[in-house]
């Protein structure tokens, strides 16, 4: 398919119908705000996937509840503390979150999804919460600016804002999408979490919505890695307002390819965010794997890559150590088949036929020097292919987790 | 069952029929011993275990074949270079490195298992590797001594010499086990590789020692983790020159039990050498889960603590994050129920019902920062159990494998 998007200013606000706010209520000891809110005007869709981690936060737990009763309108987050490991307290702060923002904003509690990142296991300072809520409803806004300053609340460890608004044109009519993604972090120091908040002014029905989400996720959110180890805490919501001037988006049309296109493609960049912006990464790492028997063999292979430390820090001094990533792809794939497999880094193709390839180091070592890294794996099995994205491991990442302690 | 061995001196050459020896022949570029040759006198029974790596090395290939023909009783090892991704040129080294090691000590190709550890995906400097056989093997013997310098040559970025020698009791007469060991470690860089060499002088039949070595090494080396990177060279080779004062070890006996009992432990106390000695790490953690529903349940939650960065980083500092434990638990396990859940470091209860316990984090901190650290999870869901080693990541552990350049 034809590229049908365009990025375009802004991020959670870009669509039509949406209002933001942020504010400092201190839950965090980091300065900023730590408390923010996202509204959509009218009762349009609202879908989420969230973390498959048995030990979900309270927030989560409150929050598929609401998803599923299919009245989610906004949004309350806050960072600082992740609400996780703190039972039935844990839950009952929940509730007099959404209770207090209901309140604060003429909406039900069952209208608000709650998302939390932070430590886990300390129990919410719930009080400064509720305070700061009425603050943060006097502030929501359309603009571009209080989607910024949305953007940056939610951030932890981060150390670039993350957001982005696509146009996607539907063929009769175009929308809107907009996003914004907290990096996989740590705060004083919390859990690795990933938040993410879409908004579309499309109209979309729940279902609909739903599906396309959920595959968008598959294939980007859930294909990047920084340190293997899942959150209590992922949440990524898209709130869909309707307001656009475009007719529907149906099931099966060229509008819903076309919509899927973009909203996949929203997902993608802000995951793509999140792994550049690793903690204490200085390389983005595309591992694209081909010619495998299935995808689930070629995201296994890609996983491996992605989550073996010795590749990190391969990655890191890029040391075109490849022997590495070929290892990884023979303890990821059972069938893997070393006489078909050949690994390229960059354009480079470093091995082949089951021993190394007749590229000098340098012109490796040159590969592996950039910004961005592509290896790019051909398993010569089959048709299947997948993208991981992740980052190297660097002495930062350890002083980050190591040294801040509790 | 009563403790039935006892714990002498010297390793690989302990038990009566052994001979071993080391020299430099420059393949590693480090200082020291480089070849490393163990022998049996008698041709007794052999048996070993190899990677599950779909990309083996050459050695690891040659070798499964001859452990399959039956008839070992020598090994050749060689650290600097690892052997792996070498195709056909890396089985021709190997070949020539049997048949030379057969001709100078007027046995049979077939009758020597070879090892490798260094550097992937490099031709091995065969040439090196043939002229310092004889040299070898013209300094085999069998004292403690030339068992030292056995395992002190196979050592890569090993801090500490590991080898273990135990005396056990089978009821009529006794019988003597030894190995050395090398750690999980990079050479130039290389990959993280282990190779286990132990002997013994029990007398006992092929397929029964095969049965019982792949036993001990499933409770004891599969359930180590210093990096998750599987090698492309894990060899354990278990030799019995049968030349004990004792009589045969057979199936079913209570000697055998015993024999097992033994054999485990020599395995267990080599490969948590192994982790103690992890590359950059200070503390060795045993991580013990119960109430498991099953066993393989109760390994992925150790192994998902094991191989979590945030939790390692967590150990390093000696922090007690204990939400990142329970949190990986938590996505280990499918049927893991929070509120069953119990969390102790050392002796102290950290997590239970859902909620922080009541322990102040002084006293969680104190139990974290011993040279060694044990994590206790009861899930409190069945009766199965099992016990994972691992070590904490350093910033070390990224200087070694990463600021080293090919």
């Amino acid at each position: 398919m034809k590229q049908c998007w365009e990025q375009v200013a802004g991020g959670v606000t870009a669509p039509r119908g949406f209002r933001a706010a942020a504010v400092r209520c201190g839950i965090r000891q980091a300065e900023g705000d730590d408390l923010a809110l996202l509204v959509c005007d009218t009762q349009g869709a609202a879908a989420a996937t969230f973390t498959t981690n048995r030990v979900a936060a309270a927030p989560v737990r409150w929050s598929r509840r609401t998803i599923r009763r299919g009245k989610v309108r906004a949004a309350v987050v806050n960072a600082g503390n992740a609400n996780a490991c703190t039972g039935a307290r844990g839950l009952r702060d929940v509730e007099a979150t959404a209770a207090r923002a209901a309140e604060v904003l003429g909406l039900r509690p069952e209208n608000f999804l709650v998302a939390s990142t932070g430590i886990i296991g300390r129990y919410l300072p719930v009080e400064k919460l509720l305070e700061g809520l009425p603050r943060a409803a006097s502030l929501l806004d359309p603009s571009i600016e209080a989607g910024d300053r949305f953007a940056r609340a939610i951030m932890t460890t981060d150390t670039v804002v993350k957001q982005v608004a696509l146009r996607c044109d539907l063929g009769r009519g175009s929308v809107t999408l907009g996003g914004a993604t907290k990096g996989a972090g740590m705060i004083a120091p919390g859990m690795a979490t990933t938040l993410s908040f879409l908004t579309t002014d499309a109209a979309i029905e729940r279902p609909l919505l739903a599906r396309l989400l959920r595959r968008a996720v598959a294939q980007t959110y859930n294909r990047i890695s920084i340190d293997n180890h899942m959150s209590t805490n992922d949440t990524v919501l898209c709130l869909a307002s309707g307001l656009a001037d475009a007719p529907a988006v149906r099931d099966g049309s060229k509008a819903a390819e076309r919509f899927e296109a973009a909203l996949t493609e929203l997902c993608r960049i802000l995951a793509v965010k999140i792994v550049a912006d690793g903690e204490g990464a200085k390389r983005l790492v595309r591992i694209e794997v081909v010619g495998a028997p299935t995808e689930a063999a070629a995201v296994a292979v890609g996983r491996a890559i992605a989550d073996s430390p010795l590749c990190k820090c391969a990655l890191h001094s890029g040391d075109p150590n490849w022997g590495r990533f070929v290892s990884a792809a023979g303890y990821a794939c059972r069938r893997l088949d070393e006489a078909r497999t050949k690994l390229y880094i960059g354009e480079v193709l470093a091995y082949a036929a089951g021993a190394p390839a007749d590229a000098p180091i340098s012109r490796l070592a040159e590969a592996m020097a950039g910004r961005e890294v592509l290896l790019r794996l051909d398993l010569g099995l089959g048709k299947a292919a997948a993208t991981v994205w992740t980052c190297d491991l660097s002495k930062e990442y350890v002083a980050i987790n190591a040294d801040y302690h509790t």
